[in-house]
């Protein structure tokens, strides 16, 4: 197994004169008169070791086996490189092949692929330059993600993926059955599993309002799921959800939450994961560390979703989509106010209660509700959040009216008992985990940023 | 919104003489002559903080609003406690009632409550000191786990949910679709959001395994899923697997990993959440903290499978399973194992092929696979791991044995391109979440250590 020392990240580290060995996949091998220069990685860094193999050191039958892609560990001693981009370099003593990677199959070769090619070969991608920076900086968003609750007192939790409540109308959610609707006979889902229709959460809000009322200050990071035929490169239907929510907590609370949250998790990845955002930069959007910059210095703006509309209509631009009113902001808008306008991230809050959920706290001026969405330049909304209704009697009324689309009173029982028991102000947001992925990585299309993403027609892997 | 400085849990641990605001839930109100003290706790703390209300402080008719489960919050200054367990309390000088709660209707009074009633009011039972305490350690312990691997270097990766591998057979999942079995229509996977039958995952390991062949030290940490209609306290439909995997790793360094996790967790806990241990350990097992001690100082046993076999037909004891070589492991047989012969855990390796997964490892013996499980005192089987197969022939040979079995061969196309494109030896295992929670709190029913558990015929909240 790779020692904490032995990554090969951790070898660029060490000093000249030390013996190790170094494992990992060939990226490419070049040979000159004397010596084979094999650039080996292990997947921990951006940079490859260079290898140097002198003549002699193995048969050239062995030589001619180290490819692209095979598999090899070299041991030696660590020597001064000449080369730029790292300090050391592995002269090899002895080398051992543990698993070739045949030219004439092996899909991943030295040339550059597309991204679509690549996503393909799901199982290979992951050895790519960059897959491997992307997936480091994926670990790393998410260890920074626990680290920011954490360090503030969050408890964690693990809201159900399996879930019985139909959440507003449930038009786009995934069933989860032991029955079988290939049989071409009536069956009822009072015999399924569960005993009754359950489907694939589309948030874990509901349940996390729960553990707010109990524990003050808690969050989900977890899998949800839309059943949405969307084949667009912003949409997957199994994707990342991180959803806080906190007691004594109203909107204002909520905003600054979410600029802070924001803000660390992108200054922690340009802290720990530099050398792969300067890969993802050089070959995929110049612009990104500095647009990555501009959020952490940044103070984000707030303004009410009716003084965007005002600017909006000001502005003298001519929207695809006009805005009124009551409808609500599309990506144009929000690129305008970001990117034109503002010229950094804003918050807007305050929306009309038609158009956002039933449980967001009504405001008194009996139009709007307190929402939030944060939206940042180049990507719109990355989070949305809300105060959410604690009063009792206002909830069951919303729910009530809510009855022609579909919401059933008798479903959210524990949720209006939150409300009867102990309930307090609190506020919540949610924040989808490949958008922010998209966003920190410069990729374009959200399938390159999961590991294997599922959309329509699609579950390799 | 509760600062890090104000959770109970802190202000416990601040100085008599400053100034605070508490926040949380009344746990109970006791009345004397002059004061009523009030046990206030907002789910960061065993320990409870007495807030100590003189009479005036508030009108009568708020402080009979003071009851179990109301959601208050108090200023005022902190004075030294005369009461055991806290060094300070709370001298109010004002309080605020946010939402009371009922007497009449509060489902959650002073008296202790069985834990089957508590499951019946999952929204509310988060309050409760027992589950105050078993989801601060589950939180703990899922942050321990992340903490293990991340100072290893290990990358973490999201497995898929939504599976359309059918692993070995397939007879106990969960199918997700978009298709509805109660039209009494025959319908077509092929018609399906996916464009095939998919399922919800049984595990991420050879996902994993993908990942391991690039990044070398990987894990998952996320749900999995099992249609057995088992309803038994230890089963869950839904329930949380680890699983670590690891590229130039063998059947040893595997051994050594799954010892050196397992110490880890249980000491991380041990030393974070010892007044919850306490607690737990006071009200449901008086063994619990030695047994989690003796863990972390124990060297674990390692014998082999056809050893143990060997042990248990030597021990002269009446076991209900007869063993005999071929024959998987009881539970009677691990308890006999771990507490009364070896007193310690153990792991198990090298059993017989035919009782193990196609993917271990072929040992030269021609009868048996790298497989391990590891057995704790008390509860059995914890982990289970194996080397994979990493040669090509004898994987693919596997393969086609267990088409009788319903494996198909071209599911599996990508798996099989691991071992010939860079193949190495690997190695890696996977640990039930939920029995290792059960293990730390000593709970012994598996609903009682996940949010909102699901059984057959019950998916609430």
């Amino acid at each position: 197994m790779i020692q904490p020392d032995s990554y090969v990240r951790s070898l660029l580290q060490r000093s000249p004169g030390e013996t190790v060995t170094a494992r990992g996949w060939v990226k490419t091998r070049r040979d000159s008169k004397n010596v084979h220069f094999v650039q080996l990685n292990d997947g921990s860094s951006t940079t490859d070791l260079q290898v140097v193999l002198e003549h002699g050191v193995v048969p050239p039958e062995t030589v001619a086996r180290i490819t692209t892609g095979a598999c090899i560990s070299a041991e030696g001693e660590l020597v001064a490189s000449l080369g730029k981009g790292q300090s050391v370099e592995l002269k090899a003593r002895s080398l051992t092949i543990h698993g070739s990677a045949d030219p004439e199959h092996y899909p991943l070769q030295k040339k550059k692929h597309t991204l679509e090619t690549l996503r393909e070969i799901g199982h290979l991608r992951t050895r790519s330059n960059t897959f491997g920076a992307v997936f480091r900086v994926r670990n790393t968003l998410a260890a920074a993600i626990h680290k920011f609750f954490q360090d503030r007192g969050f408890l964690y939790l693990h809201a159900p993926v399996v879930s019985a409540s139909d959440a507003e109308g449930a038009g786009s959610m995934f069933s989860v059955t032991t029955l079988d609707p290939t049989l071409g006979k009536k069956q009822e889902f009072a015999e399924d599993f569960f005993g009754k229709h359950t489907y694939l959460t589309v948030s874990g809000q509901l349940e996390a309002e729960i553990f707010a009322l109990a524990f003050a200050n808690v969050y989900t990071f977890g899998p949800t799921f839309r059943a949405e035929n969307s084949n667009t490169p912003r949409h997957l239907a199994e994707f990342y959800m991180i959803e806080p929510e906190m007691a004594f907590c109203d909107i204002k609370d909520n905003q600054d939450l979410a600029e802070a949250f924001l803000k660390f998790q992108v200054g922690y990845v340009l802290e720990q994961c530099r050398p792969d955002l300067e890969f993802l930069a050089k070959w995929y959007d110049p612009e990104l560390i500095p647009t990555l910059e501009a959020v952490v210095s940044s103070e984000f703006e707030r303004i009410t979703y009716t003084e965007a509309v005002e600017l909006l209509g000001k502005s003298g631009k001519n929207f695809e989509f006009p805005t009124h009113w009551g409808v609500d902001l599309q990506s144009e808008h929000e690129r305008y106010l970001t990117e034109e306008l503002l010229k950094k991230p804003v918050i807007v809050t305050d929306y009309p209660k038609d158009i956002k959920a039933f449980y967001m706290r009504a405001n008194d001026d009996g139009k709007t509700v307190a929402a939030m969405d944060v939206l940042l330049p180049r990507i719109g909304e990355i989070i949305g959040g809300s105060q959410r209704e604690e009063r009792h009697d206002l909830l069951l009324a919303r729910i009530r009216d809510m009855a022609a689309h579909g919401m059933k009173e008798e479903s959210y029982w524990w949720y209006l008992d939150l409300r009867r028991f102990g309930g307090v102000e609190h506020a919540g947001f949610g924040m989808g985990f490949e958008r922010m992925m998209m966003y920190l990585t410069g990729m374009k299309n959200i399938r390159d940023v999961i590991p294997f993403p599922r959309t329509p027609g699609n579950a390799e892997f």
